[in-house]
């Protein structure tokens, strides 16, 4: 940030523009005019918009939009399993230049250090990272991660640089109970925002959430339940990601009356995405060919954005922001050009223009601490002859709880049975070595051999593997383990695809292309296994998620989400 | 303010509210829609709308209107010359529940005391006082006011509770030429919010003052200027005072594109205005009459009010929100009837239910410390035939620099003439005892015999007086002095009407019909004196402001305003 005596004189003229933006259309938030006009940009800020000559340089736009940089309100960086540096290389080329995030992917394996890395790996490039502190770590009792962020660690956290909130608040049950630990938070955020997580919240409950000071949801599906917390006082994100997608549901929330208290959002977002589709300007494009006007679609990733986070500077092409500022050839197409942050060309025609610096934790590196561990522990006694499974259900994280006859090996332990597709799960608690292992089968993937696993197991990551056989499931767990966390695909002994992900056990320390490419390996190597599953590692990273219903296992073992509790088998 | 805890279970009717207003026609200012519902209050909050019966009271509206309390964006409590108490007296009962207010009055006479002193006192009383840090003063180094609120003492005023910006920056030239110590002030307050004062500033002069974080503005008089500043970046203020009138000019500014941008303010409100006319009130009836939606008006006193200043927990009828709520018969007439603060009921068809404490500080009691002097001191040399002459310009701020042949008595002194309405004018410094007298003639008040004298004497506030005769002048400025400050009016050696401001030589300590008896006793013997203005005792307390065209008087001497220095006659 430069001077107040250096902008006022470049505003006024006195001094010649570090760079003046010439003939630019400028896509005015403010009052949602398009005003041809100079902008003048000195020490990373917008000086002045206007009529501006005296400059040490010049770019002449000929009529061609500029806007404000892009924020993506809602997002968990870590979906991308992208290293944060990879990550700008990603998204700053799509004009992304604000990112208010909840990292609580990298808070449940490495806790405050693991926000710490990702706060500082961010300081240095080419976006604006804003942290809502993560408010659910871990999400439940119901499993071992990696850390605890407890009110007090999070007062803590509140006081950094870069934080501006409380994220997401998914234990909602917990606040509309009262429970003493998470009032407790949310009264430490009182004088911030905080966002909130409240599908299908309403009436009495809805009300309660929101007294709590919980002001954002980005989980509504319907109109009517879209336009319900609106009018209780919610900013609404209309969400539109990688999984779930909104946005054609509620785009008719946005209207005269309550476009500016709309945001639009990609909460996650995959590598194959992020490189096939883009990233919230993805969504702006999807909202223009759904009717919106283009000027709107900016304004809900743009000033509206900073206005809810109450984000100083950025927004807005207007004198005293930052310089964060995309060029497009047309509004309607709304492809991404040049992008500017902080009056630096850091991205062209798609590619990025910048080197990010090397930001290295060691402390990321080694996360995964797991006793080792023999097949015969993942043999499955079972009292009863029926037995819970788990049943995923294709393109939702929804899973279904049956109970289903099983067949048993000669030692009497409960085994695969492919004829039925009921195939072996495990999770290995992976952060301190405790040897805990919860076993169960699964219903879904349609293996016939091999085996998968992956470190990837929202919200603790502990590794969670799905197999034929207690061999091949060893064989895969024990690759993830090599490479300190990643994603690997076993047949016969041998695995025949895989990705590390050494950071937490959760991001790549390789650019997009690459990830896409492992990616798209893995999942032919799972088809080639028989899996019938659209996206198999993307299902396998949900099961271990006990707060969606029905039926889920953590290292702990099987849970039923309705009654909250491990099921005694 | 409750715990989450309680507003928790009073939203979700596990525990009775204090308070259900039923059957409410709620203006809802997130979607512009009038709704009907029960707000259900508990420990001053609002904890749910919506279907609430559980109740320890009830109120049955029967679809009479309920809307936020409004939020007075910008002005100076001083004006009224009410004392903080009286003044909440005044404006409650008119559905002002917040004020957001620069008390550069009595921070030129009493400094951080005096802020200290307001503070305080709002504190006990029913509304929400937010301080913005007077930015300038003194206003001028060419007069000598009672204190200075430099960087360094403005750093500590900055962390006070109830502090939530700087205040208006007057010293727009001091910005554009970049004077340091203006800037160290904006510097200070670069995360904060900071408002302007930018009477005609335009493309590049406009674009500096914005870059230096300045984002609102309240002086606009055209539509023009209004919307280059909205354009810009501002929050564009509409003002309607007792003074300055911009609303019927402005309004056309208020669009489905910008109404979010725009506020409704009054600057200054008079005591005579306030009981005969409203507060706030009175200006969105006039926007409606003038044909703004009521519910546009609403927005543009409450949520925008708090959206621009980040105020939290006001400006709407929501969850979480203090139940600060006006219940009105219906939008149109927009006559405020009850007046809810904190869930209690404060005011109702126009009566304060409230007895505001004592709050007393004796510092504020004796503010006026002048040398003594005698009539010999205010004779005038001069040098030259001709003399400068201030014309006073109904109905307006500014003034003329007149030169004018003048009348010398026998000791060869400038006398007044009445034949030619050229009176004595005089200030005397009245905060350090310095002796310091200005003295100068001015033309338009059209007495013909008598004196007036005012300790309200823009931004300095020392006593400044008007007569024909050195005799009655001094009779008057001793009256004032004699009342601790106030305003006087004298005839042949006699004080015929005086009121008394007490505290800080600025506000009454007696309620508003009182201050309204006396100000019109004060103009009636105004008048009887010969003064031809519209409000002799307001035009007066402008005279000695130095930052308004084009001449000026001040305890140092006369101003020229344009070269901004002090005339040597």
């Amino acid at each position: 940030m430069t001077t107040l005596h250096e902008l006022i004189r470049v505003a006024r003229g006195e001094k010649p523009a570090e760079l003046v933006i010439r003939q630019a259309r400028v896509v005015n938030v403010f009052n949602g005019e398009i005003e041809t006009a100079d902008i003048a940009l000195t020490g990373g800020m917008v000086a002045g918009v206007g009529e501006y000559q005296h400059a040490l340089a010049s770019i002449d736009l000929q009529g061609r939009i500029v806007a404000p940089g892009l924020i993506n309100g809602h997002t968990h960086v870590e979906s991308s399993m992208l290293n944060i540096d990879q990550y700008a290389m990603a998204v700053v080329p799509h004009g992304t230049l604000g990112v208010v995030t909840d990292l609580h992917e990298i808070a449940n394996v490495a806790g405050i250090e693991g926000l710490r890395y990702m706060l500082g790996a961010s300081r240095r490039l080419p976006f604006e990272m804003y942290l809502m502190a993560p408010s659910c770590v871990p999400a439940t009792h119901l499993e071992t991660s990696g850390a605890e962020l407890d009110s007090k660690v999070l007062a803590g956290i509140k006081r950094w640089r870069g934080v501006i909130g409380l994220g997401e608040m998914m234990n909602y049950p917990g606040v509309l109970f009262q429970d003493r630990e998470l009032l407790s938070k949310l009264d430490l955020f009182r004088d911030t925002v905080v966002d909130g997580h409240a599908p299908g919240l309403s009436g009495h409950d809805l009300n309660a959430y929101i007294a709590a000071n919980i002001s954002s949801d980005h989980e509504s599906v319907g109109l009517k339940e879209a336009a319900e917390k609106l009018r209780r006082g919610m900013y609404v994100m209309i969400r539109e990601g990688s999984t779930e997608k909104n946005l054609e549901a509620l785009l008719p929330l946005v209207t005269q009356e309550t476009f500016q208290r709309c945001l639009l959002v990609v909460d996650d977002r995959s590598a194959a995405d992020l490189l096939h589709d883009g990233d919230i300007d993805a969504v702006v494009r999807k909202a223009i060919r759904l009717g919106l006007d283009p000027v709107r679609a900016i304004q809900m990733t743009s000033i509206n954005t900073a206005v809810r986070f109450g984000l100083k500077r950025v927004g807005a092409v207007a004198p005293g922001y930052y310089a964060n500022l995309i060029v497009l050839d047309d509004l309607d197409n709304f492809v991404v050009d040049m992008v500017f942050h902080h009056g630096c060309l850091v991205a062209r025609r798609g590619e990025a223009l910048f080197e990010p610096p090397a930001f290295k934790d060691s402390r990321m590196d080694n996360t995964v601490h797991m006793k080792p561990f023999t097949t015969k522990e993942l043999g499955i006694k079972a009292g009863n002859e029926v037995f819970p499974v788990i049943e995923v259900v294709p393109g939702q994280i929804v899973t279904l709880k049956l109970m289903e006859k099983v067949i048993r090996n000669k030692n009497g332990f409960v085994c695969s049975d492919t004829s039925r597709d009921l195939l072996k799960i495990a999770v290995f608690e992976r952060h301190r070595a405790s040897g805990n292992i919860g076993r169960g089968l699964v219903r879904g993937f349609g293996l016939n051999r091999g085996a998968v696993a992956s470190s990837v197991a929202h919200d603790s990551h502990n590794i969670i593997a799905v197999g034929v056989d207690d061999a091949d499931i060893e064989t895969a767990v024990k690759s993830v383990v090599a490479m300190h966390g990643g994603l690997a695909a076993v047949e016969n002994g041998r695995v025949i695809a895989s990705m590390a992900l050494p950071i937490a056990g959760l991001l790549s320390d390789k650019p997009l292309e690459d990830v896409v490419v492992l990616l798209e390996k893995l999942e032919k190597a799972a088809r080639s296994l028989g899996s019938e599953l659209p996206a198999t590692f993307a299902a396998l990273s949900f099961l271990a998620l006990p707060v969606i219903p029905e039926l889920r296992i953590t290292d702990l073992g099987l849970i039923d989400v309705a009654e909250f509790k491990l099921i005694d088998t």
